[in-house]
């Protein structure tokens, strides 16, 4: 049997993987592959390992790879995947679970900035206008976590961590999901009402739900009127998830509550730091340029983990995180 | 048997706590008190409860309360009182223990807020230079926890829950304390060596030591230069823990070193953010105002535990929590 050929499209991959590829592969990497080399090439490309969908695709080239049968992503999420153009003989594997520690870490670190006003205090201290608190009311606005309750949208690997680290802040936490669990000190919630209940009831809530038709804008104008006003809502998943024009008016609205985000909206197509309004100019709001996914891949476990995963193709295996397409399309 | 003078100082207790005491003494509360009276009744005190020594007490005040025996301390530190001036039959208890939770939480987010670069981010968003990072080198700096080590100077209420939280995070814990101890997953450590080896091996440290004689500046030139350059160090104890002129050289020297702090040092013998140096400038300080003890005030907690204490001295039973004064003259 002649391998397979691979095509990798990105520079994440260390020499040791790209070794143990070639056990089983022609390995190509794009960025080592002329133009004119790369069209010749993608008919007869039976495999791709991605960090993000390549720029370098135009519009219709994946309808020429009709060999093409698997596509790893190295991003936990495949919502950048044009999955319209892609013929269905093509299995699509995310990289779900391969973040999971590093994001749910920064998960934290953002419902904690946000809920001690770290960044707030911070700022006025660097622009001279801080003010020693003396006692009682001047720490108003530094919310205690203990007994309260968190709220895990999402509990595949990043929501599990996050709320791991909830008890241990002798937090009570309720988890929406698709499927039931059981875990001591998480309730588990499922479908429109249990959503309902989760908003309702919690202090601190940590999205962490895949972006997909059904969750695009799940948190919009009348779920965030159900949520408590004395809260944080932390984003690490995708800045698509919450309605923004919504999401300004309520933070406007309501200055005890809090978003907290790793995460952006979309701007053709894209992810931006560039809003329709001036978020950064709220006290209640903090964000930062998109980190905690990438911090995870200095760890190497990220490509470690689909490397694996695309070895198993290679030998015929069955890959792990196969994605269903029906989620993104339609 | 007449009951016993109780002058109490701040404005902080609720009148359910007022009436409690009442039954066993009677309460003065200094703002009630005009300043003729109050010079009257201070050679009938027995007793007092301070949130921090008050400014109204002159030079020599506490030479006129001959009868005085206890003093409670509604702040958890004692640094404030001035052991010199009070006789030796005054019995002074700190408050030590009360804000362990909410200090805890605090610590916590100073920690992540420093390690995970949310305020550096986050500023450079708001003021315009925020860079959406694609992937890789640009979440450079993002310190990832879980393996690494964490350690805690001072296992007091505060210190053991930092090290139960760290464990939940999956790292290691070293201990720097007085005592030996046992807990699993913690290393304690104890005297001169003790103390370098934390320093070394840390990956953070959270200081959470009283400020006594021996602590002061315990984190000098020296000493800062035994840590890793790459690491996080946070102060939720007091400021005068640490040598300024020191943390400020070490901080423009060592860019991967971060310095996460609620506490000043002190001017004219009280906590400022007045500093030497132009901290708040460097993008590895992060600073806050003192929040995080006042912050758990809200929680009525602080103010019930020194009044129980209190309780304790009015019916002749032995206080908790009593000062060896030692550790703070001479």
């Amino acid at each position: 049997m002649s391998k397979k050929n691979l095509l990798v499209t990105t520079d994440l991959l260390d020499r040791v993987s790209i070794k143990q590829l070639s056990r089983y592969a022609n390995v190509f990497l794009a960025s080592a592959v002329g133009k004119d080399e790369l069209a010749t090439l993608l008919p007869s490309v039976d495999a791709m390992m991605i960090f993000s969908w390549p720029k370098f695709f135009k519009e219709g080239a994946v309808s020429e790879m009709g060999r093409l049968r698997f596509i790893q992503s190295i991003l936990a999420g495949v919502n950048h995947i044009p999955f319209n153009q892609l013929d269905k003989q093509v299995t699509v594997s995310s990289n779900a679970g391969a973040y999971s520690g590093p994001v749910a870490e920064y998960a934290w670190g953002l419902l904690l900035s946000a809920a001690k006003r770290i960044v707030e205090h911070h700022t006025a201290i660097r622009e001279g206008r801080g003010v020693l608190v003396r006692h009682g009311d001047a720490a108003q606005g530094v919310y205690i976590l203990k007994g309260k309750t968190l709220g895990v949208l999402g509990y595949g690997g990043i929501g599990t961590v996050v709320a791991r680290i909830a008890r241990a802040f002798e937090m009570k936490v309720v988890a929406f999901t698709r499927r039931s669990g059981y875990r001591p000190g998480v309730t588990f919630l499922q479908g429109e009402r249990g959503l309902d209940k989760t908003l309702k009831e919690s202090d601190a809530i940590v999205l962490a739900l895949p972006l997909t038709k059904a969750t695009t804008r799940v948190i919009d104008k009348d779920r965030l009127s159900l949520m408590k006003e004395r809260m944080v809502l932390v984003n690490v998943a995708r800045g698509e998830l919450v309605d923004e024009e919504a999401l300004y008016h309520h933070l406007k609205a309501n200055p005890d509550f809090r978003y907290a985000t790793d995460v952006w909206w979309y701007r053709d197509g894209r992810e931006s730091l560039s809003t329709s309004y001036d978020f950064a100019s709220l006290p209640n709001f903090v964000g930062v340029p998109h980190v905690s996914g990438p911090s995870g891949l200095a760890t190497g476990q990220p490509v470690k983990i689909a490397v694996e995963n695309t070895l198993r193709f290679l030998r015929n295996q069955q890959p792990n995180n196969i994605v269903d397409r029906t989620d993104y399309t339609g």
